[in-house]
């Protein structure tokens, strides 16, 4: 089966069975990245409390990891989660929000790498930064650092077994072998905040079906992609467009996949 | 005086007293909630921190607990709001949100009901768990179980004292012996993340002006069904309607819930 | 030059900068005031742990405190970001978010005084409240008072060398000589949750450019200000006037401020 047919195949078990995904994420997108689980098909839940954490893993189908406003308890709560998933062979993938722009960032991300995520899903900056080969350009949590400039890092982290994802103007996803370019989306996105977020969501409602990390995190990327440019088609400015978004991720049908979509696999 | 004539007048001393409604609640829904209240015309605030919820429940008009991304110290927070409010027969409202899903959701949301909330609002789902009547079937924060089944555990929670309203494609809200029922709504509705925990916040709207729990709980779920419906008419999809629901609550009128109320009493 | 021409100024260096604004601020408003900086043209990023404030302010252009929704650890990594702002000489802007509703957000927003804002930005209750000539009206978080109730109150307040915005109908800034008025807006806009919070995020994105207190200030009301006005004329409520004032932002052209200002300098 071609890559794009897998990731509709995907799509349409995401609709049919509304798979729970746990996310430990950040404040500044929870509702907003619930609300693209929700139009996509999936179930979501934030869930951080060290209290309950494992148990709420262990009724989840994937785990979103996004330590965008971290704190020493949900650091805790972290670890926890990860590594039950870990122990329960549930995938999971993490969203190193601004590694590289503190040493707690940095230290966080790269120990909740030691669980063994299917996915990890960052901007060129982040991948960089994650990989150890920081040049010290990152600025805060938007990325400084153009998409090709990571491939090499990411080539880098694939080899511990995670599917690497660098969002940007041309996405690449890739397990260290493949190498899969998505040019959908719209220059109007980075304006909308936590669309890289949500792009790590939607990888953790491809993941809860079953789908493979590589087709889990071309599918986020691809249907956010092609959401964003027939978004962006009809919106004034990032206001509307983050709502549009959500229209048409709810809205998304296998024909304006096929239609639309500017994938490329090497 | 009529059910739907009590909610009406109860809808207009929201709009013009607009009360101060105190909201201890969870990450996801605190901007969408306080937007909600807003625009039915209520002053809402969020404050949680455990050093100022009882000064700011003695200043406050109703209270609204939800428990929906707890840690151990909002817990406590929870704890001392609704022992003051208890305190101060300040009408309070508890959304037991994925109670049944943790052992640390339940044991919160059974120890707050300590408190004898006013109202309690749930889904099917977080009813039967509350009621200790779960059959399991809970799954993370949405319901598994059709609102009918939940008419017996709402039947049982209701013997303490408090209102409960079971939130579904037809709403039931009851005080043991009086049976709401509120067929206003849209099936778009679930796709929108937090639109039960707005029915709960907009509930101490009602409580704030002081209306009776079952007219508080009931005017809530109409308002909220009405403005939905009218909504999602021209909503392309959710992204789009938890906007425009927000705009029909600015804009609801008396003769609008005349004319749309699907609402009987038995 | 003038104070317009000083405002159109900075604008243009935000838009050609993206200067990155940490903000620590509260959970209601981190998404929608992310994404009104990001409609300016400023790079935000929402950071709060105590174990990374320092350094991350060291890397910031500017700093944005909001004490909206208060706990300790928060107050604390407040005090240790401002510390660090201070002594880098970084500008930053307080937002004293309910300030006089209980002791607990009096003492802290009182305590972070004494790290000398470069802004503070409130509505005439808060205002009051922070100087201590609060009449005990205070009602939550809405302002229960009138600006020009609030003019000597910031006078005061400007004499410890902040500027003070008072934001309503008619905002009024001043160093304490001089005296700025604003009469942009729309009555809707108090009905949208955080637009305050949104004019003090975007008083550190002016900051952050290098543009005086006085000019960061009044170019955020102004701009705020103008978009909402604009937006309001296209929108049924509450709900699209938040989408359509990041719009607004977004196009946000000198001619427009140039046509729609209603400025006064005194």
């Amino acid at each position: 089966m071609s890559l794009l047919e897998s990731v509709l195949e995907a799509l349409g078990a995401i609709r049919s069975q509304a798979p729970l995904v746990h996310n430990i994420t950040n404040y500044v997108v929870m509702n907003t990245t619930a609300n693209a689980l929700l139009a996509l098909g999936a179930s979501p839940a934030m869930v951080h409390a060290p209290e309950e954490v494992e148990e709420f893993v262990s009724i989840s189908s994937s785990l979103v990891v996004n330590p965008g406003t971290l704190s020493g308890a949900w650091v805790q709560a972290m670890h926890l989660a990860c590594s039950r998933a870990r122990a329960r062979s549930l995938p999971w993938v993490l969203d190193p929000v601004g590694v590289g722009a503190t040493v707690f960032r940095t230290q966080t991300s790269r120990a909740l790498l030691g669980h063994r995520p299917s996915v990890i899903r960052g901007n060129a900056s982040e991948i960089l930064a994650l990989a150890g080969t920081d040049s010290g350009t990152t600025k805060g949590v938007d990325s400084t650092q153009g998409v090709e400039s990571a491939v090499e890092a990411a080539r880098r982290l694939a080899a511990s077994g995670a599917v690497v994802a660098i969002s940007g103007p041309v996405d690449v996803v890739t397990d260290g072998e493949r190498w899969v370019r998505i040019a959908n989306g719209d220059p109007l996105m980075p304006r909308v905040t936590g669309l890289g977020c949500t792009a790590t969501a939607l990888t953790g409602a491809f993941l809860a079906v079953g789908a493979s990390p590589l087709v889990s995190a071309s599918g986020a990327l691809l249907v956010l992609g092609v959401a964003g440019e027939r978004a962006a088609a009809r919106s004034a400015g990032p206001g509307t467009l983050q709502l549009h978004i959500l229209d048409e991720l709810y809205a998304m049908q296998p024909e304006l996949l096929r239609t639309h979509a500017r994938l490329s696999l090497s």
